[in-house]
């Protein structure tokens, strides 16, 4: 763990008890002891140094540290970090959770299921309980890889219908879709036209693809298409690639904004 | 299926005859027909069409097809394509395998498995069902992603320190590591510098990172440290980042060789 992310109720003052799991995981796993102090980070991305100042049977208890800290679990790159949007057509179960891990690990500051034509949809499992296992995820892998960034994932699977109103113009998206389309370009010539007034979204169709009918759709409501100069790629490896490479080439080419 | 790998016994002539797996694979599970034509590609990377000619219970029947075909399942980007090797310290069962699916889709020439001092080693599973294993995964990616560039898998798990020995100079190999070494150059920095005479290296280390020793040892024999300018990631995300962002920014700067 290179920082603990602080549950949302807490209000970064005063004493912090935790009880069950989490106490368990700081005082057994982590074998913690009374005075060790731990990197922590709020929802918000808020960062804390935190000292343990209790620890019984069945609870914890951390208080924010007085004075300067030095703590070595911090990682060794702090921004600045450009801001990224996952749209992510739906995967399954396992593929998902590794993506969103991945994803979070990256650092992109929200991520959104998107339902599209092709998706092979998980109909079985209900959304809520999706989410709520997505969110276990996330908080794991800001845990463990110490970003800054407090990824937040929608709550609502979206429709691709409904996508750009959710969207709402916040800054450019892109889709990414190995075709023929004329129009494509690739990430690099996009890249340079970036403006880094909002963030970048990134929409990852489905292993199926998206129809001819979608493309024109997201096209037509100012969704930029962009083709990978790869092979064809697995939706989830897709993501990966497209995140990564942005993130290199955004850092590289343009002032990033950070993200405070 | 974007393509079938022929095994390696077929010599590019005559009647390819499969059998077992092979055979219901393509006649049971893709429900070809007499008649059908499939792209394939043998271990070289050279590519084929192939017609159906006979089904039968046991048996399914493959002969080149005459003149020219067209063929709607070949991938969307033909390359050209830059030459990265990837060298992998190893990782727990399943993320090994998911990384050298991924590694293969995004077009890797080769990988080698590496055994480094903090690597979480599964010592209980024996080098060789393990690499087996692996290329299974990879014969899989090359048929599922059409990858024009014939994966190949070292069969021997290299100790790091024979490393430099294994990787022979034949071009510039990169070390990717998290820390605070002032000779860390960033990825786009090191790629204006790479000249395309021959492939590029990917070493990625384990979870727990290299040694200091490690480090020093690497550098001495020429692998350059590389940081990558996001959050501390984990091995496999970490490696699937090099690639990804070392294939965008060397077919984007440099020219490409083209792998025949």
């Amino acid at each position: 763990m290179r920082q603990f992310i602080l549950p949302s109720s807490y209000d970064g003052e005063g004493t912090l008890v935790l009880t069950g799991k989490e106490s368990r995981y700081l005082s057994r796993v982590l074998r913690l002891k009374v005075g060790s102090q731990i990197a922590a980070r709020d929802r918000e991305g808020k960062s804390y140094s935190m000292t343990i100042t209790a620890i019984s049977r069945e609870h914890c208890s951390l208080t924010p540290s007085k004075g300067e800290t030095s703590l070595a679990t911090l990682p060794a790159y702090s921004g600045p970090m450009c801001n990224l949007v996952l749209m992510q057509c739906l995967l399954k179960g396992h593929k998902e959770d590794t993506l969103v891990r991945q994803a979070t690990e990256i650092g992109v500051s929200s991520i959104a299921l998107v339902q599209s034509r092709h998706c092979v949809s998980d109909a079985k499992e209900r959304s809520a309980s999706r989410i709520e296992r997505l969110n276990a995820k996330i908080r794991e892998a800001l845990q463990q890889s110490g970003s800054s960034i407090s990824t937040h994932l929608e709550r609502q699977i979206v429709p691709l219908l409904q996508l750009p109103a959710w969207w709402g113009g916040r800054g450019t998206a892109l889709f990414f879709h190995q075709s023929t389309i004329a129009l494509q370009q690739d990430l690099p010539s996009v890249v340079s036209t970036l403006s880094c007034d909002g963030p970048v979204g990134v929409l990852i169709g489905p292993e199926g693809g998206f129809s001819d009918e979608e493309c024109a759709f997201l096209s037509h409501n100012g969704f930029i298409p962009v083709m990978l100069k790869t092979n064809i790629l697995r939706s989830e490896t897709a993501a990966i690639y497209a995140l990564s490479a942005l993130q290199v080439l955004m850092n590289n080419t343009i002032k990033p904004l950070h993200l405070s």
